[in-house]
């Protein structure tokens, strides 16, 4: 474009940019410990340094031991090995034959707002019939209640998922809660069947979009198996989180060098990795002042919408809810009966915005596909009309009161 | 350290430096482009530009469309996918049921002395009971004769997995032969088995250590598959390449968004994908004038060292040879039953070299753990003295004829 044209950015929860001393981190790294850190020479030597260096200064932050640290592609990656990893079938055949319990079948209890990466392996497993799953419904509010994961949990369940905030709706789990049923469930049963050791349930914890905002410490939350994202922190990209706690069992999904203990083989990417541990760094530091300014922000924001523009409701939590998160729906159920008032497309208010100089999101950026049936967190929360008719707006580091109202104007324009 | 030492790097194989170019370019990438390819808003578009421009910059290249172009983390995910992707219960027991055929495992065929990212994957399969595969070893040059692969396929073979040129003994294998007779098999065979179509054989090509010094176009090589990897190649790190010929059957391993058509889910890296395509435009403009000087450098080496240091010889062929890959064994079978000479011990050789600043290597890099058996690779190719007291000295785009004198120096030191 000719002109430099002024952009609002209000899509953190896609993505962030790289915070600028991360970059400078990377760049260093990159230009000085490039070499393989599975060399024996020295410069192979020093790589390895800053990757184990990074695997502690991250253990120390979300309270676990650094070998429970593992380095992966991205969160989807972490995700597709948690998953996939644990109930693969050397891993679950072999501690629970069919022919001494009647079960072969590792059983899964997820909820159905949980983020692509965790329903589409689950849903693989589902259809070749390598698994049974039982998916749990949030209330109204998108808040999963941990009495309807106890009622599900049985003996053949192996893993739990639950991510800490919807990517969507900005909803907080009570995560510590579900962590405590699972717990009571493990004090009580016996954990030798026939001789046969039983696995899990393990506590899967997608804490992407949350740990900006939420101390999602190991130790706080109660999981065994932790996710995280460098692009969801001003972190590198192509970097993911996976911490599993020991005594997990797990197998890798993808196979060759051995590296990352064996659960994740190809050459460590030490840039990146020195990247992420930096990012989480300066997270960690900013996290309290960050959530409360954002709180502020968000807050204000919302009231402004919600009174300025005719039938919109906010979909999700007010109160269990991350502090950058806004998700409105322009066809409020309780009004638009009443006046009778059209619903507002999601995407035309996202390219009608744009022009306007808005970047903000119809569901998540998360679907490559098109998004032809809505959101169906919106949906499984609200109603078919708010799936798709609904916008996310999501605030971050630089976000100011300025540029809400410059987009508040802009919506009511649009709007009106 | 101190003193700011002269080191000599020798170890080119196992990693490459970022060009600066290719690190300027990513940062100019990371700065202005930072934005989720998936997202509706201009940002999105315009990451997306990057990427998909990106894509046909790399098709240009290698002969294929953009379409067959996908981007993964690395090298070993590449050849994960393109083995595990291929070889998945819905692909060929849909096409090739047991009860049609008396056969419903996918088979496969695969040199002895393949990168472990290509033998691990194939191993898994074996071990559960998913596959059959048939190991094809090489001549004591390193060299895979053509014939020994056609004597092995069979109607359902579905994959033939051959690098382009070996990671530790820098053999070039006779791909474009390879791929006849592939053709010609599939020239003569009926297509359709009671009415079910068969799938493969699929040729997949690993030319992660090859495409600096070798055309590596689809066109030429006739492969089906190709794996290319960003570290080999003076680029990004975390960044691998998988090219999948229109029509190949395959199945994504990670589940999500379903970005990269559906066969890689996980947010696109748009940074590194800008970097490969930048150093794949590089390596090709380079690639003509760097094999002749490096193949000069070697050749010089190779003969200073067999004559200068007892008891060596070249392991692998010295024709059909990457430019950059020397590989010296230090108990020469043919002298040392004469002598009485005692073998070297590989990691005693790295180690010491290390000291006096050079970094070279005993066997691959790519293997995280320990190398207590020493090389299967020279082991296949010559015996087992050799697999464990051999040297991979591999050249770069900075390495010197100075350098490589330093270093026979140092190596007679040492040996004498």
């Amino acid at each position: 474009m000719k002109n430099k044209e002024k952009r609002i950015f209000l899509d953190y929860a896609s993505i962030t940019p790289v915070d600028l001393s991360v970059a400078k981190e990377m760049t260093k790294i990159q230009k000085d410990f490039w070499a393989n850190p599975s060399s024996l020479h020295t410069e192979g030597e020093r790589a390895k340094n800053i990757l184990e260096e990074a695997r502690i200064r991250i253990a120390r932050i979300l309270h676990c031991k650094a070998s429970e640290v593992f380095f992966t592609a991205s969160g989807t990656e972490s995700l597709n090995i948690a998953i996939l990893g644990i109930c693969r079938e050397d891993v679950i055949l072999g501690t629970k034959p069919k022919s001494d319990f009647g079960f072969a079948l590792p059983h899964i209890i997820v909820s159905t707002i949980e983020h692509p990466a965790v329903l589409e392996p689950i849903k693989y497993l589902l259809k070749e019939g390598k698994a049974e799953v039982s998916f749990i419904t949030p209330n109204e509010k998108g808040i999963i209640n941990p009495d309807s994961i106890k009622k599900e949990i049985k003996e053949n369940t192996v893993l739990i998922a639950i991510q800490h905030a919807n990517n969507e709706i900005g909803t907080i789990q009570p995560i510590q809660k579900i962590a405590k049923v699972i717990r009571e469930y493990k004090s009580t049963r016996t954990l030798l069947v026939q001789n046969k050791l039983l696995v899990g349930p393990y506590l899967l914890v997608d804490a992407s979009q949350s740990v900006l905002y939420e101390n999602v410490s190991l130790e706080r939350l109660g999981a065994d198996l932790l996710v995280l994202d460098g692009i969801k922190i001003y972190g590198p990209r192509g970097m993911g989180l996976l911490v599993v706690k020991t005594g997990v069992k797990i197998s890798p999904i993808i196979f060759g060098g051995g590296q990352e203990g064996g659960l994740r083989s190809g050459t460590e990417n030490v840039v990146a990795v020195a990247g992420l541990a930096k990012a989480l760094e300066i997270a960690t530091k900013k996290r309290e002042k960050e959530s409360k300014s954002l709180t502020k922000l968000r807050d204000y924001a919302i009231t402004e919408i919600l009174k300025e523009i005719p039938n919109t409701s906010l979909n999700g939590d007010l109160e269990n809810r991350l502090p950058n998160n806004i998700n409105i729906c322009f066809a409020s159920p309780k009004l638009s009966a009443k006046s009778g008032f059209q619903k507002i497309d999601s995407e035309f208010l996202v390219i009608k915005l744009d022009t306007l100089g808005f970047a903000v999101s119809a569901a998540s950026a998360c679907h490559a596909l098109s998004l032809e049936n809505g959101s169906y967190v919106i949906e499984a929360v609200s109603n078919k009309e708010c799936a798709s008719s609904s916008l996310r707006i999501t605030l971050g580091r630089n976000t100011k009161k300025s540029d809400l109202d410059s987009f508040i104007s802009a919506l009511k324009k649009i709007v009106k």
